[in-house]
């Protein structure tokens, strides 16, 4: 051992950019619509929910896009972010490669997600917003914002689906500890809650609703998003952008960069400035986005127009599907049961850009294991899906005899998540069946809209 | 804003020595004594429990000891710890103070207890120990130590009290995630155990004599502990070394260094250094250790030797002790409820070179707050002490309008005690009396042994 394990940066480099990969796509990009009319959304139609500055960047084509100076100070708070050389785990493996992984668990909320809701909070205040209403799942985002929204003086409200508010207090306890107020979804509160009281644990659909009535309904009140659209993928990149220059530190380049797809915002974080960098250096690095075998999106969702909610209040996005109204198995990585996935993403996926892998839940956990007694950290379970793929590409580099440099994204820690943990060592863990028929079923409901073939 | 607020150190300044306070203090210290001769105690005295690299510390008059390479090596996943200055915990008490952290806790078990968990079981391993068994309250220390047997291949078992185990099951599950094997105390694997099955809830007191009878029954089972001793409290000077080299690339010096105590070993592991700097260089630094109200050994108890366990099985240790029977109130801030002091820290503050400090909790968690909104991190319940205290420092430079300068361990995040927060927020979290009553009950039973005064 001996050798150097962390790769720092200076506060001075945090990126002072965001990397838009919009403007790398061959061609235009495929619009959003509205569904009411079946024309391409224009940036009135998003208004009442987001304010101006995020709707810019939302249809930008810049290929870059500066961070406010004030956000970069509020990222000084956890950012740079470091750069671990796992060493190891590369020892428990018994593997050539060489291991790298970005960790984006040491931001005061646990995870990648205060990359996005600083910018969104601050973007939103400098437009008088008083209040941001938003959904939450797990609670990654839900506590991202609370605190982001703490930071710059507004007022946070969080809709929490039922079954989680029950099941985790402690994701509640932080968010009332950063001043959000937080409402078990469906709440008495909403039209949109009221008419869904018979569900008893809720849903993220019905919690969206919730959340995007109350911005509606109010002037000084929007509404904030912690995946899937083109502001938030944006905001992730400074993930990527760090990892660059840590790994010119460390004296290598990634033959492969990995990281876990639920929406896609932290896998895009990572993979995009890479991706920019070789697309114009002809780089043949290798990108892949790994989802719950549960949830199999990209792997076995098609590629068409969809609601981006369960029960149809968004614009239509095109990107890959399993249907807005198919409900993904309970899963403990809650932030990877989405039925769709960034449509920027998609558009890389369906161009064989980014390569997609499904993952089941024991085997990821199983890698964890491996992962957390080596490394010391205990990774929250969505990224366990990536710590899996890296296991596997760490074995082929055995196999093959080759020293390939892997890198991934470890987008959270698990501190929250033990009782995953605990399920999985007391041999309760089992894997959730993906059900083609049910896909079947929910893609029957697509909207009526062009075809993206 | 735009100034920087973490000051981070390279790998290679991992201190490579600890700092033994020992050789410092005026004349021989007090010795433990053997409870059965009453003579001091020597090192046969302790070989049933410990290694010998560690007796020989725990006895230890030279000023500095070398750290392991192995040891420095495991430090590297996560070692330097950032020194952080407070500006946006500063604006929100509108104050001229200049307030900096050291935090402990990015650590993979969330505080300081790593620091000497990691040499505890290399020198164990080193003399052919297999197994190490301990005790845990809260969960801080027995998690460190399973995560440090993980690393070296040594089997760890450890004694939960009762009451933790059935209320914090997320901190068993960190502990079985890292391989340790975890008991239920009192449970009915020892004597000890059996001999308290009507104990409900369990003690410390209990769980203590569950492990230790488990490393006298084995000859290759070694006991640890996670505080209080003289190894441990030598281990945790990583800590102020550190914030010495961070504090000089800030360009500044604290006037006053606080931290909170319970058995001692985060307040000695960042004032040690500190302290010795001060009386080797004349410098006038105040030194602050602060203390539950409920649990107020340094500020209410008695100077004297008594035993570290409540059930009287160790040493007698010459320390302020509120009697070793004495069961403190059940505040949030489990780590922090011990009825005596580490003696080398009961020394100093005996000398006049330590100040102590009692906080109520509920003060100390509405501190906890403000600070959390301001920089993000939730502080475990220990240190929360620490910030109340701070916060009293910042009030009173701005009284006087002088730029102090103050320097405070943050020695862990609460992400496993968010139970605590909720308590608070919710107006339940009320306010533990101490029982002065209940103290003279306890030092009534103050074993025989020569005066300290």
């Amino acid at each position: 051992m001996g050798k150097q394990v962390k790769y720092l940066l200076d506060e001075s480099q945090i990126p002072d950019r965001w990397v838009n990969i919009a403007a790398d796509l061959p061609g235009e990009p495929l619009p959003p619509l509205n569904p009411g009319t079946g024309q391409p959304l224009g940036p009135e139609d998003l208004a009442p929910l987001f304010p101006m500055g995020l709707i810019e960047q939302e249809v930008s084509m810049e290929p870059e896009i500066g961070i406010p100076e004030e956000v970069v100070d509020a990222y000084r708070l956890w950012r740079p972010t470091p750069l671990i050389r796992a060493r190891r785990f590369e020892k428990a493996l018994d593997t050539p490669a060489h291991i790298y992984f970005k960790y984006e668990g040491v931001s005061p909320a646990g995870s990648h997600k205060p990359n996005s809701a600083i910018p969104q909070a601050w973007y939103n205040k400098q437009e008088g917003v008083k209040k941001l209403a938003t959904e939450t799942g797990a609670g990654q985002w839900g506590s991202s914002l609370a605190l982001a929204c703490e930071m710059f003086g507004l007022e946070c409200e969080v809709f929490m689906v039922g079954a989680s508010y029950d099941q985790k207090p402690y994701r509640r306890a932080m968010m009332e500890t950063w001043g959000a107020s937080v409402h078990r979804s469906p709440s008495k509160l909403t039209e949109a809650g009221r008419s869904q009281a018979e569900h008893a644990t809720g849903s993220l659909g019905i919690a969206i609703s919730e959340a995007v009535e109350v911005a509606v309904a109010s002037e000084d009140t929007k509404y904030a998003l912690g995946s899937v659209l083109n502001h938030v993928c944006l905001h992730q990149t400074v993930i990527g952008q760090e990892a660059i220059a840590q790994l010119e530190m460390a004296g290598e380049y990634p033959d492969v960069v990995v990281g876990c797809v639920g929406g896609g915002s932290n896998f895009s974080g990572i993979a995009f400035p890479l991706l920019r960098k070789k697309l114009k250096e002809g780089l043949d690095t290798r990108f892949v986005g790994v989802e719950p075998s549960a949830c199999p999106t990209m792997t076995k969702g098609v590629y068409a127009y969809d609601f981006g909610d369960t029960v149809g209040m968004t614009p239509l996005m095109p990107t890959y599907t399993l249907g807005h109204d198919f409900v993904p198995p309970p899963v403990h990585a809650g932030g990877l049961r989405y039925h769709g996935v960034a449509p920027i993403l998609g558009a890389l996926v369906k161009e064989g850009l980014i390569e997609a892998q499904a993952i089941p839940q024991t085997e990821a956990f199983e890698s964890a294991i491996i992962f957390a007694r080596a490394e010391g950290i205990i990774p929250a379970p969505e990224p366990t899906h990536a710590i899996q793929y890296v296991i596997n590409e760490a074995e082929q580099a055995k196999q093959e005899g080759d020293e390939r440099v892997i890198l991934f994204n470890l987008s959270g820690h698990g501190h929250l998540d033990l009782a995953a943990y605990q399920s999985y060592l007391s041999g309760e863990l089992v894997d959730l069946e993906f059900s083609e028929s049910e896909m079947n079923r929910a893609l029957e409901s697509l909207p009526e809209a062009p075809s993206v073939a």
